[in-house]
């Protein structure tokens, strides 16, 4: 058995829910797109394909585009036997899937530079690279999932927006069922209220999904809902996810996480956001310096090809929201969970800024 | 021209989207389960198919509902020759359909108790009750819009939830869409933002098309967004229909209703509610004595009957969650605005409560 195929098979006995993996000489990877109505595994030859599943989703959050990313280079490296001009052409490809996608860059770039210089690049060099980056990622959702299991108290329902979990990560638990996951492991009795997400549905598909593989109780509810649910004492904890985090603790998630927040804060319950150190952009002072993207509104008035409004109506679709760092009760990050004020403890995380 | 026919033909040439409508010798209703996407006019011939018509929502909304009791008392009139036997069946039958329609009792016992002590029921006397109980329900729109668009500023983009409006109503604009559509006509610069309204999508279905139809400027979003809107500034006013409202001005309406109350407080947004002064209950002291009831979760979990979670996920569905009056800035009537402290002022309305 290869170190590659050891750790495939290592990550498979520790009930990992891989997002994607190496089996046989090629890529498998879950397709994302079909869940929860189908468990569909790609099988993936040719980088380009890779390089394709990763610009329509197929492979999406994004813990699981870095791994992708770094399987994507492994692939070439294999195929080519290392040749210096497609490596690089297939890191330029990956890169190119998903221009905001940090994690991606960072991956790429660490295993092009461990072989830098050579003329042939050894692939052994590239395979101890890419065991090093999922090692490291399945830590970083242990090291944040023990942090934040701290925080959930024995019968507690948890709250949580969007999809933050295994198939975005490396395959525990991602960012926000790390915490839930691993509080559910110490034997804590807990729920989950799963709100749906619309317009994408992410929650109802996929964290539902994920929940239900992991054998903890959840409930799903429309995104409206949770104020309801909070006012009748029926929601302890919130954890969600978070796209960027500002200097101030400002957070910039999934559209609706915002009206979670309103609503925790009204109804005195912790709202917690679980994230990586290194998604906190410590050059944006705030919230306000955030530029929410606009999606396809279509996402909006159709649902599986089928239109749910009027013909022609005008629909709008802004991705994500901005959080307030004063609706925030703490940061859980793989360091430890920072608490008020942001602003000054967040800088004692003393994270390497590099630009 | 009979009068019944002379009051369809007058209600349509004032551009009323009349739920139901009597024509040649037989009622004819829009499908409204499948608008958008189709026009359907149903044609009925017997009191039964109405049942069926008001049980199974293919006709919906509190003033809709009244209406369509009336026109079946008329059909039954019609078709019997009043036969009382028949009459008290018919009464019976449509009262049936929907047991908590305070709406439709009203209107049924209206025209009963009109004909009371008549061996065979007079024609002329129901059809002159029916007029007036089609006329009272577009005037009391007309009163309500009145009352509204005064607090609706030129310019201003107002935010709805579900559908409150003409199909729910006699046709003009039903509760908050009269506001809104009185608001248009008096030639005030306004647009609109409809909620979607999960799970049912009312507001993605009806109150878009008939938005559309009135030519007022719409924008559709999910119910996760109205917060970030909000905190953009482009939300002026807040205008909702509502289920019930409390003797202190606690309101129970669509589920989500609370969240955009929440996040309109938050942003100094006015937050209204369009209502009619008979649905206000002097008997219930506050929101906390309504029971909130439940509907079959399947509404979460499938749309168009395709599953949008995994098989076996549980889910809730409460149909509606109660905004304390705290969060209200005046309850628009057909009778006036008014204004806080609710429970004062509301007994003010002199409404006389028959039990």
């Amino acid at each position: 058995m290869s170190s590659i195929e050891q750790l495939v098979q290592n990550f498979k006995d520790q009930q990992l829910l891989l997002p994607i993996w190496f089996e046989k000489g090629a890529l498998k990877l879950i397709n994302q797109i079909e869940l929860p109505h189908k468990e569909e595994i790609l099988t993936i030859q040719e980088v380009d394909d890779l390089a394709e599943a990763i610009r329509n989703m197929t492979i999406r959050g994004s813990g699981a585009i870095g791994i992708a990313g770094a399987w994507g280079m492994y692939l070439a490296a294999l195929k080519s036997g290392g040749a210096r001009e497609e490596m690089h052409r297939a890191a330029k490809l990956l890169k190119s899937t998903r221009p905001t996608a940090i994690n991606l860059m960072k991956t790429i770039d660490e295993i092009m530079n461990s072989v830098n210089g050579f003329e042939k690049l050894p692939l052994d060099r590239i395979e101890a690279k890419v065991i090093e980056i999922l090692e490291r990622q399945l830590q970083f959702e242990h090291a944040l999932g023990s942090n934040g299991a701290d925080l959930i108290e024995d019968g507690d329902t948890v709250l949580t927006h969007c999809h933050s979990g295994a198939l975005a990560g490396s395959g525990y638990g991602g960012r926000a069922l790390s915490v839930i996951r691993k509080a559910h492991e110490l034997g804590k009795n807990i729920r989950v209220i799963a709100c749906e997400t619309r317009p994408y549905l992410q929650g109802a598909r996929i964290t539902a999904y994920e929940l239900q593989k992991f054998g903890i109780p959840v409930t799903l509810i429309t995104d409206n809902m949770s104020g309801y649910f909070m006012s009748q004492g029926m929601v302890q904890k919130v954890v969600v996810g978070s796209d960027r985090v500002a200097a101030n603790g400002d957070l910039a998630n999934k559209i609706g996480t915002y009206m979670h927040a309103l609503a925790a804060k009204k109804h005195e319950i912790p709202f917690y956001t679980a994230t990586s150190s290194h998604t906190i952009d410590f050059c944006l002072q705030s919230g306000a310096g955030i530029e929410v993207e606009y999606r396809d509104a279509q996402e909006v008035t159709t649902l599986n090809g089928k239109r749910l409004a009027p013909k022609g109506v005008e629909a709008l679709y802004p991705s994500f929201d901005i959080t307030p760092n004063a609706y925030l009760s703490g940061i859980i990050t793989e360091k430890g969970v920072i608490a008020e004020p942001f602003a000054i403890n967040l800088q004692k995380l003393n994270i390497q800024v590099v630009h």
